[in-house]
């Protein structure tokens, strides 16, 4: 199987159903799941069937398009009230990714701007709209990649979290997007996944997608990437983010925070990978952002096994933690590679993003 | 099930058996193991059964005491030579903590030193060594448990990594001790253990003792540490040890080190646990500690679980690593408490030692 057309999150405009490859049969199964509505698209987010920030941003566009699509409204108030429980509706799945409410708001703000229109009319500018955010994505992530590349050489070891690959945005990922460019370039690198407990997202979908786009890699459990650092094995840390802070505090999966101080211990460079649109310029720091709380039974029952704790034990397990700006050596986003002070290299990425969007300012 | 006065490891007279408590079925089932062959002793500790530095000594102790018993050798050099192939064996189960030779060797010297004796006087010398090594462990844990309660007040959190309790030793536990002496005494503690990934000691082992001693326990993911101490809900870290070089770099359960750069960026105070045994003054340095490698199927598959990684991915699987010194606030001894600089400090306490176990001295 070629990873890199593989899709994780697709429209099959035919059957006007949502395609997602199911993560959480990965890597042992590949299923792709057909759902139509968005009660299906709503629970395959929160369950991380689809998970990442831009998939799952993606995802919920595509789902207020057939959202749309299937409206029975037949005037506007009525069309763009449903539309509006809709996006609140999949915006309520998960609390953490900016992404994911970028993305509706994206979708909406095009049927707010044409209700002037007929309502096909209006809905077929949202499938427009969604398509241009998936592939958009594409473009992003492959110049994500383009500058990551600069800040690594043939054969350097990698070592990294989660997953901010190819399954987590429409393509190359973020964090792992200069890995993918790399093998389109004859490169190689020598990539550690950390398993990230408790979903295992390293061990089950970062070591599929490389393995399968023919990287050496290397799976360790969380508590050795000490160990992988003191001996030497990787000149750099790329993990990805699901929220940035106007600061550069970086909100990601549970354990980055740890890594960077690691890292900065070992005096290996670490880096933040994103999409501008994860930054939230209303958030001043990490401090402000929401970690969600998941289900005690992600650590104690572990993937379809055995209960591995004893009963009555209380369990801790935020989804994500925030990573503080000063343990960060450069934060990469498709405008380049911002530098501390991130306070004023965020706010210039922000401006040069704006102006971007909207030519005409 | 009141786990004070269940037994990690004992000797049964009557049918002359070692007898352990089977921690590979912990938390869902406490199974006793009767095993009399060294073979299945050897296997037992290899497969870890019994496990924890003290805990192995102890066992491997009253296995070379069986062995002597078993022997049919009539005279002395045969008798001496067969327990020298046991001792080899034996120690040949696990190679990083220091306390299996130790106890080895330490009966096997009874053997040597009282060469002039019939083999069954010998061999009842050799119960007598072994029980000794098991009832000192238990007053040393104790002495251990009381300078450690010295560092802590009522209500604190305690973060801790692996089992370096009651399961590990013959009671009381080193990590843990200062928590059970504080239960018996009517103290509690706010105790977080992390799960120890690849085989989950502390989700299985140390919240399975905790919680039956009626602590306040908290299981984590090992990457949710940093953002446990982030939050500021511990006051210091307890862990074990299993081998402990002259300049006080410590060798521990893989992770160990991780943390211990953790709390030192945190500010949070990191203290090691062992009994004077597992000082090893013939080591200068942490590296010259050989780490013990296991399998990749300890990662890729999880226990009684399918496999949750990609076929055909590289696993690094180092069971422990070595915590360096500078990162360590203070060695808990049955002496008292070592603090930098330790070169120093564990000199002088090896020297009271030495001199504790030979009064004539």
């Amino acid at each position: 199987m070629n990873i890199m057309t593989l899709e994780t999150v697709s429209l099959d405009e035919n059957e006007n159903a949502l395609l997602i490859l199911d993560q959480t049969k990965l890597p042992g199964t590949v299923d792709i799941l057909h759902l139509k509505d968005i009660r299906d698209i709503w629970d395959a987010i929160k369950t991380l069937k689809v998970r990442g920030a831009p998939a799952i941003g993606i995802a919920a566009a595509f789902g207020l398009y057939l959202a749309a699509l299937q409206s029975r409204a037949n005037n506007y108030p009525s069309f763009i009230t449903g539309l509006k429980y809709a996006k609140c509706y999949l915006n309520s799945a998960r609390p953490t990714a900016v992404n994911l409410s970028w993305a509706l708001n994206r979708v909406y703000r095009v049927a707010e701007t044409h209700s002037d229109k007929p309502i096909p009319e209006i809905t077929d500018l949202l499938r427009l709209e969604a398509i241009a955010i998936k592939s958009e994505d594409t473009e992003t992530c492959r110049k994500i990649g383009e500058y990551g590349l600069t800040l690594i050489k043939n054969g350097d070891g990698i070592l990294t979290h989660c997953n901010a690959g190819q399954l987590a945005t429409s393509k190359y990922g973020t964090a792992l997007a200069p890995i993918h460019l790399g093998r389109e370039k004859g490169m190689n690198f020598h990539v550690y996944c950390d398993e990230t407990r408790p979903l295992l997202q390293g061990a089950r979908l970062s070591a599929f997608e490389l393995l399968a786009d023919g990287v050496d890699t290397t799976l360790i459990c969380d508590n050795m990437s000490s160990q992988v650092m003191k001996e030497g094995r990787v000149s750099a840390v790329f993990v990805g983010c699901d929220r940035l802070a106007a600061n550069g505090d970086a909100c990601n999966k549970i354990g980055t925070s740890g890594l960077a101080v690691l890292a900065k211990y070992y005096g290996v460079p670490f880096y933040v990978f994103c999409p501008a649109s994860t930054i939230d310029m209303t958030i001043q720091t990490g401090s402000d952002i929401i970690i969600e709380q998941r289900s005690p039974e992600e650590v104690t029952e572990m993937w379809y096994s055995k209960r591995m704790a004893p009963e009555g034990v209380k369990v801790y397990n935020p989804a994500f933690d925030v990573t503080g700006h000063e343990l960060i050596t450069g934060i990469v986003t498709e405008y380049g590679i911002a530098r501390p002070p991130y306070v004023d290299s965020l706010k210039e990425i922000f401006t040069t993003k704006a102006t971007a969007s909207n030519p005409s300012h």
